[in-house]
């Protein structure tokens, strides 16, 4: 991984000239001057985890405190992180980096931070965007590396479960299942670097969600290292007995526990996969469209419609930037998987339906070419980044009769913060997960980087989207979570009984308060 | 509500004369001589409630401390409970009732409570069956019947939720929604009695729960009064918002507060409903059938498999006992649900996968039987006791790996224990719930009540059997509960930093611990 940026950089691409022109004509963008500092010139402080307490880590895990392993567990990947990594800030860089090779050796590690008093932030693929990975500033601080807790120790066939460990990778996770027949079928984004582990502990949501469920619905079993001991919860499919702490730890990152296992579903690898696009006149027609499938069915595999905006733009097809431009209206993406005749049932039912409520058919191209590029928008935000153009993401879900407000007001506030601060945004957005009673919002801002603090701006207009989202009944988010950069809204939509609770509950599991303190507990 | 049984007392129906003489033959069941003893000779002590106390509650919500009304609110509807209450004993009724007319009366009611320290057991249908109502006996307690709050507050058609309070029965429930063309679609054996606050508070889970989900699936939001004030939780169908606090309340069982009104999914009411029957060779091969339906589908709106002594005694067809006993072989129940052309659809399917799976279809006549006697199983009950037996039910789950071990597991402890005390029972199961990872076994007991104690007799019965679902991997309540009656169990579950969670959640919620104590937290 990009210590600074995303991914692999052998496949680093730059962005097309097209692109670039589009930036600087639509959004007044001005290339960049000023390159990246590069690693071997980055400065760290000293570390500040000596003596006893590095003596007793060293003890019980491999502990890392070069500079390189501290630089690369430095923050997280949300573009505000990406800014300050490539200007050489580090002053969140972790003192030591812990990597354990078992759960006992996670329940050690935390035993010995208790006792010296350093703050753990669990670390998985690093791919955080909420802030999750820069907790408030501790004396002492390790970045809990859990890349060696990656095997998948148990598959059970007859009740199609597999438990894999925290660290595994997603490709290593799906390479070991389908070795065995099975997939998970949780594909996000970052699909190509995030971990099991980070995906319990952020309930992440894939692209393939209408077809396979969120991450937090596959997970029917886990493993967590608390200060306490040990949780393992889960025992059945569901369950009467009392609460579901299953999940209290879903979605806790890192605040409450360690996640180093989890039990999932998995389904038989998929025999077939077809991914095709569909044309809407409009975001609403499209979206009425969807709220009908998700509601009544047929319900396809993958479900994403791009508004007006990212239709044009074409941030939906990464590889074809304006292409889309001259076809008006929406587009939407339907995918369908599972065997051959399941697959074309599907696809046959879907279009019925899809015709029925105004799609006009565009074939399989938009659909291979999406999922050829499914993983490459943040390499794609990296070429923006380098092309002086500032560009982020935010996103969040609501019950359905509360999206088209809550689609403008968050549109309109971003639109208006930036444009007052020097700099008018392009803002596109998608819905790409959808229940029966409601979906999520997913926003892309690009515009010019502007003359002064461009982190400041964007602050304004992060907070900005924020205030509209919990005033037109939305969740602070969808599938990011919580994080620092969440905190505050988090605190509002949960209220002040329900911040007293997971005060409590952070309370009886972390009475030393050294898991990820300041993350997600308001 | 009968008092000392089930129901509606003028539904009653005695036992057949087949079924006296059968239990007579098959288990040495000798009718009883002893009558329950009757409403107006029950004494009961006098309510400590009073003074200061009772001048407080008195001023925030309406006060009953008659006997009649403190009578009717003692204990839930287990047979112990249900032979406790026939024999006359009191000793765990509350001191008084207290009936809030809404949310801010239920707030009101819990401050004066935690003032006074006061023990508060919330009631809503009084269907517990797991020792929900007996809390450790405090200096003083009251029941907070919850039957005023029972409006439908809101319904959004767009997003198909609907806002309904705790004390709404379910058929009141029912009522309004299909005034609007819905459904909840949650139809628990207890559905006449039960309230949509209970099956939030004990995570319910009805008879179509294949079709429908459980309840704890449903509900998207809640609203719960706890001593430290009002929780709010829930603004969109799912979220990355940290851990879902949904989920602490959901299975609560009015330990860490007082649910008050639920935000569900609804669905389009059904146009058509269809049940049939199918026969198996056996419960293994049924099993697998269901498994094959619940991973793979078609999955049908309900699915249920009796085993061989269920099927044999018909208690799946309570008008007709003894009339499979000719037939070999387990007894499938499929229900189909939906659109006329949903329905048929779903059903033409379901039929070409059940004869693929060994099954044999029997016709409706199977499928409408068990729809007409879908909630008597619990007059039943009254009728066995009246005649001299003891008949009681207990449930779990496990992922379908486990079910063959367990089921056999529970039925032997079950047998062994109560052969053992002199009355050989017959135990009977059915799998009434399945998922893609797992199922539920709900086992009946029915055997001769013995000459001495036959309270400690089934004690001993339900420790042995609730012993087996630990050693095999099963969970202490798939849809009853914990109550007082699992608790012990439920501790072994979640294990000792689960056990510290709950009680870090209590303790957050309920700082004076008034709310139903002794029940759920280990």
């Amino acid at each position: 991984m990009l210590w600074n940026g995303w991914g692999d950089p052998s496949r680093a691409t730059p962005l097309p000239q097209a692109v670039a022109g589009l930036l600087h004509e639509l959004l007044g963008v001005e290339p960049s001057a000023d390159a990246p500092v590069e690693l071997e010139r980055i400065r760290v402080a000293p570390g500040r985890l000596t003596g006893p307490a590095l003596a007793a880590l060293s003890a019980v895990a491999e502990v890392r405190t070069d500079d390189e392993s501290r630089v690369r567990h430095t923050r997280g990947k949300s573009t505000p992180d990406l800014m300050r990594m490539r200007a050489g800030e580090t002053a969140d860089a972790p003192d030591a980096v812990v990597l354990p090779a078992s759960h006992d050796e996670v329940c050690a590690v935390l035993a010995v931070c208790a006792e010296h008093a350093v703050a753990v932030v669990p670390f998985g693929g690093g791919t955080s965007v909420v802030g999750g990975l820069t907790p408030r500033r501790a004396e002492r601080v390790i970045a809990l590396d859990l890349r060696r807790l990656n095997a998948m120790t148990a598959l059970d066939p007859v009740s199609r479960t597999a438990v894999l460990q925290a660290g595994l990778r997603a490709p290593d996770a799906e390479r070991l299942l389908a070795a065995q027949g099975f997939t998970l079928g949780h594909f996000p984004q970052s699909f190509e670097w995030a971990t099991i582990g980070g995906f319990a502990a952020t309930r992440g949501s894939g692209q393939a969600s209408a077809g396979y469920g969120r991450f937090d619905e596959m997970v029917v079993a886990l493993t967590a290292a608390t200060p306490r001991g040990t949780l393992d919860t889960g025992r059945a499919p569901r369950s009467a007995a009392g609460p579901d702490l299953r999940q209290l730890l879903l979605g806790s990152e890192g605040a409450l526990g360690v996640i180093t296992s989890v039990t999932v579903r998995v389904r038989p690898l998929p025999q077939a996969r077809r991914y095709e696009g569909w044309r809407f006149d409009s975001f609403d027609s499209g979206a009425a469209a969807m709220r009908r499938l998700a509601q009544d069915g047929p319900l396809p595999t993958v479900l994403r419609l791009s508004d007006e905006a990212e239709t044009m733009v074409g941030l939906a097809r990464p590889q074809s930037v304006s292409e889309l431009r001259s076809t008006a209206g929406c587009l939407l993406l339907a995918g369908y998987e599972g065997t051959r005749d399941g697959t074309e049932d599907l696809r046959s039912r879907t279009h019925t339906a899809l015709r029925a409520l105004g799609g006009e058919p565009l074939g399989d191209e938009p659909g291979e070419q999406w999922a050829e590029g499914r993983y490459h928008a943040p390499y794609l935000r990296d070429a923006l980044l380098g092309a002086g153009a500032f560009a982020e993401t935010l996103e969040t879900a609501a019950f359905w009769s509360r999206i088209p407000d809550l689609y403008a007001a968050v549109r309109d506030a971003l639109t208006a913060t930036l444009t007052a601060a020097g700099t008018p945004p392009l803002v596109m957005c998608h819905i790409s997960h959808v229940y029966e009673t409601g979906a999520s919002l997913y926003f892309t801002v690009v515009c010019a980087r502007g003359k002064d603090d461009p982190l400041a701006h964007w602050d304004a207009a992060k907070r900005a989207a924020s205030d509209a989202i919990a005033a037109h009944g939305g969740t602070i988010s969808h599938h990011h979570g919580v994080g620092t950069d969440h905190r505050e809204w988090f605190g509002q939509e949960v209220g002040p009984v329900g911040t007293a609770l997971l005060r409590a509950v952070k309370d009886g599991l972390d009475p030393a308060g050294i898991l990820n303190p300041g993350v997600l507990v308001p």
